[in-house]
């Protein structure tokens, strides 16, 4: 029998015969090592601890406790779960299974649907095939032994499947009475399924089509351990009832109406109030930088977008206005501001001494998403931005730029999401030529550009291909949202490309015409957006300078209403927002409703406050605060608003 | 022969001749009132001096310097003009000429295209005409022979009148060689037109249908007299440098761009400033006035709209997004708020306890303008406006009303308009029942209510048919601009009918479900208008509140560049407005550049201000105001800006 070295990750070496199998190697290094192996990759390939091994390779084994687990566990968790569906329903068929960011899930075609109690029995089931614990074995069919065998079983989506794939043989995995197309790897076996738990159910069309067969998905999750998996549950959980739609509706913030449409949220006064405190502040602040504002349409000819090349490259996702044929030129709603802009810079003769010019506006933008794509207040068709651009020299592009990342993270820390955020430069694809304009060369200098501004400026980034916009490289702002989900809330974008096309010019030192170059910006990100986030990660508590209502006087009776009228006008000089709870309930009841509405201060008053011109202060969070003469409680309050103080235990 | 008998104005009545003239009653009077005489109104008709009264009929004398002349004075100026085209050109050919507001226009069709050397030869010409003082006399023709005439002279296009017109006996006007088809009156005679003027020529096809020939149009006027021409053409040409189309580009506040269209101006940064100030100031005097802000979509689907009846009313008005046959439903973009914040209030149960309550907006419109509508800042396709309702009881409105009238009132004094301004009373036109929504009972119970809540509130107001809203009467502020040309700016509505369209109910005192009354109103109307009328009152010299820049420093030299940047820095921490003239000029020309972009004040600082911590004021009206302590000047602009001062002498 012939020998086959295997090199593990710490670089040692070793023989075995050949057709050893991972388990086996595993054993060999310790027993410990063996009891945890539940996978291993091979040259870079992830297989099956029965993996057999046939020529010299390097290995690495993927222990139950690694990261590398999480996807393996899940992927056989699905196998199980459709296994006890196969088990408990008669005629069901089905579709796929694959694991997912955060678990995994599985769509059935079945008649009867599926409920909280099914979800449960079907959770049964599957702890009875963990405690089986049946060998999970990959096999390879030619492929019309794997058809028949799935004509067999009456599998017929698995039959569109498989007439799908490429080669003769087809790999498939077995365990117990269950068998299912699949390239693996898998656990050893159904007992590694240690902690899991089905989520919930979802209709889901065949391959995504709305045209094919609706099934029904059943998402669920997997860990290592129970203590994980409790874990992500408490973390889903709160998540939950952070969720910026659902808390956003009970704190009155905002609304979506059937008659108005989806992607079209309408704020109500709190929450509009937040995007307008939001909206000053970023305007206030731009100008104190040196930033102009404008007041552009929001709308324009067809010939405007054509410049730009968004007629090109976007119009699927615009609003067009007019009809092809009945109208000389169509319109459509605009998609970003530019072009609006870079209207104003054109409209006198500019000279280097003139520049840079920072340009901003509180703009609204249209974007015509699909049904399925709108959510809440993040994905919508039509969004207000702080949007900008600074037409610079080359000279200044650098120093520019580090004002925008300045600016960007001045807004971060005032709302407090500093440390939720990190950088990624986004370049384009060369293999996607269509996606954007097409001259490589002046896209690899641009990008290399724009890397040195970064390395420069000792931002910490990531880079990702094909994540530029179709004229540009782009640095993004990344969050991570309380439900795990990444999402680009800022970009900041150098252009070499638009200033030639709209033919902006300088007159430059040697009173010669050149292009500008232009950062295209935005400080704060989308105001929608940002109103999401704060909901999110303050759970409604919004740092008291963004709270819509800052201060709630709550008369101790009616006698003290005068009282609570005349403070109200004498904290509203100062421009704090405050209201008073007039009505005739009892105090602990009104203090209850302010607690769930999130106000930052209650002053109680009673006839002891009036007597002796104090309040009685009472913070969300840290309860009683105790008497004070009303002069120090706005002190306080006056203090924290000047500095918008972020009380981080409001925050995840 | 029989009598006939005259009775005059005064009521006296006087016994004549049948065929008397009323040129031979009047010199019958008095010969200076046969003199001045120039036509009659004859039983409530406008007829010639030359008229036969053949029965008995009041009558009443028109002289040359009345109110009423002046629209036959026009009217005979036109044909004058046209006898003028008529003997200077060979081809011409004459199409419609009556008289306008302000003046008269003729429309030619002529291979030669007018110019001003064109107009002052036709001038020159008219005034031989005058001095001649050919009799201008009516006849009546057999249509037949009417249209021979017309053939005779080549006039295809009063051939194509004639034979539209009703009747056998076709009315002529003779005038020397000319002669046109008319129904009068005119002068007596050529000579009575004392002062004239042509203005301008234009391009405008027959019938104002753009399938026509385009002809080419006079424009001109007359008056009584040479002094009160001079009065108008001076009017004129302040207005024309006031237009705020002209200024406004000149002062870099806004820019129409062919690429985006029409109707859709950019305001540049000095524009989109005072608009953002006046924007605040009326969102947070809203805010004092307990009104709460709202933020609402700028589109909806089609249903929302076919609810309130604009789908039915104002559909052609609406920019529609989709297309009907491959949308399941079509949206569009909004023509007002009222929709949308009515959904704000249904989302919650309301309680006459919770009445009234005041939403406003500062919204953005659109209305599908036609391309020839669209003027300047006026009308437009998009605009912003401070849009807002009140969901009030029936015990609440007229106080409500009365609150919104106060509002209004306070923002026209604040801009220094309230003197320019007057009401008028909306109803609709039972005669055109399409437009409105119809139920005249209902119509005739609000415009009763309305008209006794303005007759309790004092308001001087006029009355006008035809001008309500499809849904209710309104209650119209008028404003006449620089051209003389008058315009609605804000409108006030009492609504009973959209309320229960929209299902709006709250629970009354005793707990049963009751339909509010809406008012509909703005505070200060659109902020594009009213950017455009602040222009044209201050020819562009903005009350010291309201200017974009506030305060220009002009440093004496290069020496005094730190001095100024610190007292830019000092003023800016007050929050005024200030820029720094760094650039190596002579102060002369900075000052003179300041005083045409007609910046408030201009602080000149050289060796001798920096010294004693002054600075040498300069007013743009009063010029220089002496040398003074920095804080004696700050403390005098942030009282104007606080006071919002008004210089009337800025203003027409």
């Amino acid at each position: 029998m012939s020998e086959v070295k295997i090199t593990l990750p710490d670089g040692s070496e070793k023989n075995y015969d050949s057709g050893v199998t991972v388990e086996e190697i595993a054993y060999s290094i310790g027993s410990g090592l063996g009891r945890d192996a539940i996978a291993g990759v091979v040259d870079g390939k992830k297989v099956d601890v029965y993996y057999e091994i046939e020529a010299d390779a390097e290995l690495s084994i993927i222990t139950i406790d690694s990261e590398e687990a999480l996807e393996v566990i899940r992927h056989t968790a699905s196998h199980v779960m459709a296994q006890a569906v196969k088990r408990l329903y008669d005629n069901v068929q089905v579709a796929i299974g694959p694991d997912i960011e955060d678990g995994f899930y599985y769509d059935f075609d079945l008649e009867e649907s599926f409920n909280q109690d099914s979800l449960e029995k079907i959770e049964a089931e599957m702890q009875k095939i963990i405690d089986e614990d049946l060998e999970v074995r990959r096999k390879e069919l030619p492929r019309e032994e794997a058809i028949d065998l799935m004509e067999a079983r009456n599998e017929t989506y698995k039959i569109e499947l498989i007439n799908e794939l490429d080669g003769e043989m087809i790999s498939l995995y077995f365990q117990g009475d269950f068998v299912d197309l699949c390239r693996g790897p898998h656990l050893p076996s159904t007992g590694y399924v240690k902690a899991f738990k089905l989520l919930n159910t979802a209709g889901a069309y065949w391959r995504g089509d709305e045209n094919n067969a609706m099934l029904q998905r059943i998402y669920g999750t997997a860990f290592a351990s129970q203590k994980e998996l409790d874990n992500y549950l408490e973390r889903r959980e709160e998540a939950k009832k952070r969720d910026h739609n659902k808390l956003g509706r009970e704190l009155d913030l905002f609304m979506t109406v059937d008659e108005i449409g989806q992607g079209l949220p309408l704020l109500k006064p709190k929450g509009a109030k937040v995007v307008q405190i939001l909206q000053r502040f970023v305007e206030d602040e731009e100008e104190k930088r040196g930033y102009q504002i404008t007041k552009t349409p929001f709308m324009a000819k067809s010939d405007l977008y054509e410049i730009s090349g968004h007629w090109e490259h976007y119009k699927d996702g615009m609003f067009i206005l007019g009809d092809e044929e009945k109208d000389e030129s169509l319109m459509a709603l605009r998609p970003m501001t530019c072009p609006f802009q870079f209207q104003i810079f054109n409209s006198k003769l500019r000279s280097y001494r003139d520049l840079p010019i920072r340009y901003s506006e509180t703009s609204s933008l249209f974007r015509n998403e699909a049904s399925g794509e709108m959510h809440g207040l993040i994905r919508l068709r039509q969004f207000t931005i702080s949007e900008g651009h600074l037409i610079v020299t080359p000279d200044q592009l650098e120093e520019e730029f580090r004002g925008v990342i300045d600016l960007i993270n001045y807004m971060m820390e005032s709302i407090g999401i500093e440390d939720d955020i990190w950088y990624r430069f986004s370049k384009w694809d060369p293999e996607k030529k269509d996606k954007y304009i097409d001259n490589p060369e002046a896209w690899q200098d641009s990008q290399a550009k724009m890397k040195s501004i970064l390395d420069n400026l000792d931002l910490d980034y990531e880079e990702a291909d094909g994540e530029a916009a179709f004229y540009g490289p782009k640095l993004d702002i990344q969050f991570k949202n309380v439900h795990g989900k990444e999402d680009t809330i800022i970009t900041v974008q150098i252009d070499f490309a638009l200033p030639e096309r709209f033919d902006m010019t300088y007159i430059d030192e040697n009173n010669e015409k050149q292009h500008p170059i232009i950062i295209h910006r935005t400080s704060i990100g989308c105001y929608e957006r940002t109103l999401a986030m704060l909901i999110e990660k303050y759970a409604g508590a919004f740092p008291t300078w963004l709270a819509p209502v800052q201060t709630k006087i709550i008369p101790v009776s009616d006698d003290q209403l005068d009282y609570a009228y005349q403070i109200k006008e004498e904290l509203e000089a100062e421009e704090i927002r405050v209201e008073v709870d007039a009505r005739t309930e009892k105090v602990a009841y009104k203090i209850r409703e302010a607690q769930v509405e999130q106000v930052p201060y209650m002053l109680i008053v009673g006839s002891r406050e009036e007597e002796s011109g104090s309040v009685s202060v009472r913070e969300r969070r840290e309860g009683d605060l105790g008497t004070s003469p009303l002069a120090e409680f706005k002190a306080r309050i006056l203090a924290e608003i000047e500095n918008k103080v972020i009380n981080k235990e409001d925050a995840i």
